[in-house]
């Protein structure tokens, strides 16, 4: 009962913190959210782990050291010392909770401890553009689904038939695949335009080169924060509970690499040269208090992706901006939510494992591309030039698909009232081949 | 030149070992071989490296420990007290030589240094059957080829058309998807049936339950011994130095729920629930006597598949076996040779990365089910009993597909003049959902 009384304390909207930068109604990183990450900085090149909060980074190796901080279990000393937080996270959700709420006491406006003892400071806070952000967790397996009706439909319009854009087993499970870990990159990582084979409608043979049609695709990602052992399937009731939190994801693809590639086993080159995600992890109790029905499931799922009745979405905007190379600024060329994905996490979850499939901690679970149901809420170029027939106009430029030197910024948060629960910047800029 | 003077030597088939047991014309493991594992055995239950001879594993730990083994750099004294290979492996192949050598000299019958200090055998030498043998490698990333003409010609002519039986693609690409890596679990760890979703031709929805057409596939995989970085593709010329060394691979296929669920994705929840290695990792250079050429390919690949002249395949005769639940005995069901498979590793890796992915130290590659040319030689059920029409009459009973307490068995070896070069076994046995 305290406990929950405890996480709710971190959601009070009214609850103003005096690191001063946090306060302001767009900043992605209130005292409400408290995300985590991995940083170093020139004053200390080793890896660590962080919380945002404004415009800092708080250094919770740091914290702890001084004694301000303290975690529940006597054994998990060296937790924060790590260059992923796959060790914290491992701790299990008592001890997220249990950071998050000290942390949301001691940053309050009104507690002094740290406040009004500035020679702790400068070890303790470090100023988030001063610092290297670093790919936050040691991703053991990497799986993307395809779970937004509105991006399958509108693919299946454009490649088979409008009449049936949807598969038959779309709307009877969380279709997914197995995604390439090794290549997941953290937001800030230039993106290299991958080289492959290209079937051109011309030659009986395909030709190997540059991908032309290089497109990114707007997806969230949830983080594993308990495993499961092989053979011991997560139950849709029990799957929130194994997830840590979420970040941004951009899928990047090559459409054209993909189009020859991909039958009968699924995409494989056209995806694995990168997939970039934001550096903050945000905490599923953070996403709590912007909890929103999921979308109607027409026909109702088969027992094991049934949900109970409470809310499985989330109210979370999703924002796409595109900077074309040479152009002064970025664009925003759309947005769309989180809340409109058909299949919910838990029940891409409980999929996944359905077959006795084990998880661990650190696991990345793609959502699929987010698209909404106008067309400036699609979330690939795909979509929004519809294969390149409708090109769109940019300062800089038009663009079908991504030219060298084009940068692709996914942003996201939830809005509250006069507070956010953001997730940051999740930013590639493409590299010639 | 004094290196591929010693690396010789350990091919000298007449050389024998004073561990009579490696030195049975029979034996997989003979002092030609020295394949490297991880174990564990009563006495200690720590996990350490060793190398499989005869019938003892030598315990690299303990023969480091004892002064009987030394590694080229100073800094690496940590390598062999460890749960993987990897740390060792990361070394380099300069490592992995020199300790086959070392060990090709210490464990020659003419070699005394070891062999007449009996005091010391209890400390280094454990009987296989009283090991424990674990998952060699910590596996970052999985990957599955399709690299087989005839399984692929198999399958298209079951579900597709005898006459186009290859789709276009097959034949200019090693065709691969992206596996479960958490699932791969060592020979011996029994496998739960999976369940999933089951799409029965009189039903218009899919049912939940068991799956129904369980099947094996005989396959090989390689080990990265040497990652390449994100943007830097690994060469057809360059890519065997990339490789540890091979396993047999049971790839565990649930055909119902593959048929329903795989497109346009691929395979997920049909090949997630579990994969089957071998447990000792045989050398690149232990198999290079065996080199033989691979199979000729038409159309000439594309210049980024070009090999050089040498030969690219190796002669590695493969063996399927089956134990029907309750019977006595196991029985032969197939045996095949890895030397028809159509794309060699080394197309394979190069094909992998020339997107720009990463690989990394202990990557496994599987090569796809290795089909032969007769209907004796097909690796998997579904090519055996052509999809249930043409049941396999075994002891114990008849089989279109696996059934509970099935006991399935891969063997692999290189046969020399005398000796072996082998592989052990790739076993599992399936349990009820």
């Amino acid at each position: 009962m305290s406990r929950v009384n405890d996480l709710q304390m971190t959601w009070d909207a009214s609850r103003k913190s005096w690191i001063e930068s946090a306060n302001q109604p767009d900043c992605d990183f209130s005292l409400q959210n408290l995300p985590f990450g991995v940083f170093s900085d020139a004053r200390d090149s080793a890896r660590r782990v962080g919380v945002a909060l404004g415009e800092v980074i708080v250094d919770l190796a740091a914290l702890q050291a001084a004694g301000l901080l303290n975690l529940p279990q006597a054994a998990s000393g060296e937790v924060f010392s790590q260059g992923s937080l796959n060790a914290f996270i491992a701790l299990g959700r008592d001890a997220w909770r249990s950071v998050r709420v000290q942390l949301s006491v001691l940053f309050a406006h009104d507690t002094p401890a740290l406040r009004d003892a500035p020679v702790l400071h400068e070890r303790v806070l470090v100023r988030q553009d001063q610092a290297t952000l670093h790919l936050p967790v040691e991703i053991p397996g990497y799986t993307d689904f395809y779970s937004s009706k509105e991006h399958a439909t509108n693919v299946g319009s454009m490649f088979r038939d409008p009449a049936n854009a949807l598969l038959p087993n779309w709307s009877e499970m969380p279709i997914g695949y197995n995604g390439r870990a090794s290549s997941v990159v953290v937001s800030g990582t230039p993106v290299r335009r991958p080289q492959g084979q290209l079937k051109l409608p011309d030659q009986a043979r395909p030709v190997f080169g540059p991908c032309r049609k290089l497109d990114f695709e707007l997806e969230t990602g949830f983080i594993i924060g308990r495993g499961n052992a092989l053979g011991e399937p997560v139950s849709c009731a029990t799957a929130e509970d194994h997830i840590f939190g979420m970040v941004l994801l951009n899928d990047w693809s090559a459409r054209d690499i993909q189009q020859w590639e991909y039958v009968p086993l699924g995409p494989f080159n056209a995806k694995t040269f990168a997939t970039t995600i934001s550096p903050w992890v945000v905490t599923l109790d953070a996403l709590e208090p912007f909890r929103v029905a999921q979308p109607p499931q027409t026909p109702e799922p088969l027992a094991y992706l049934r949900h109970d009745a409470g809310p499985h979405a989330f109210n979370i905007v999703l924002e796409l901006q595109m900077q074309v190379a040479g152009a002064a600024y970025a664009e925003v060329i759309a947005r769309t939510n989180f809340r409109h994905l058909y299949w919910t996490m838990a029940q891409q979850l409980a999929h996944h494992t359905v077959s006795g499939c084990n998880t661990r901690v650190g696991d990345l679970m793609g959502s699929g591309t987010i698209s909404g149901p106008t067309a400036d809420s699609f979330g690939s170029l795909l979509e929004l030039t519809w294969n390149g027939k409708t090109p769109l106009a940019l300062a800089g430029g038009t663009r079908s698909f991504i030219e060298d030197g084009d940068t692709i910024t996914l942003a996201g948060w939830c809005q509250g009232a006069g507070y956010r629960v953001g997730f940051g910047l999740c930013a590639g800029r493409v590299m010639p081949a």
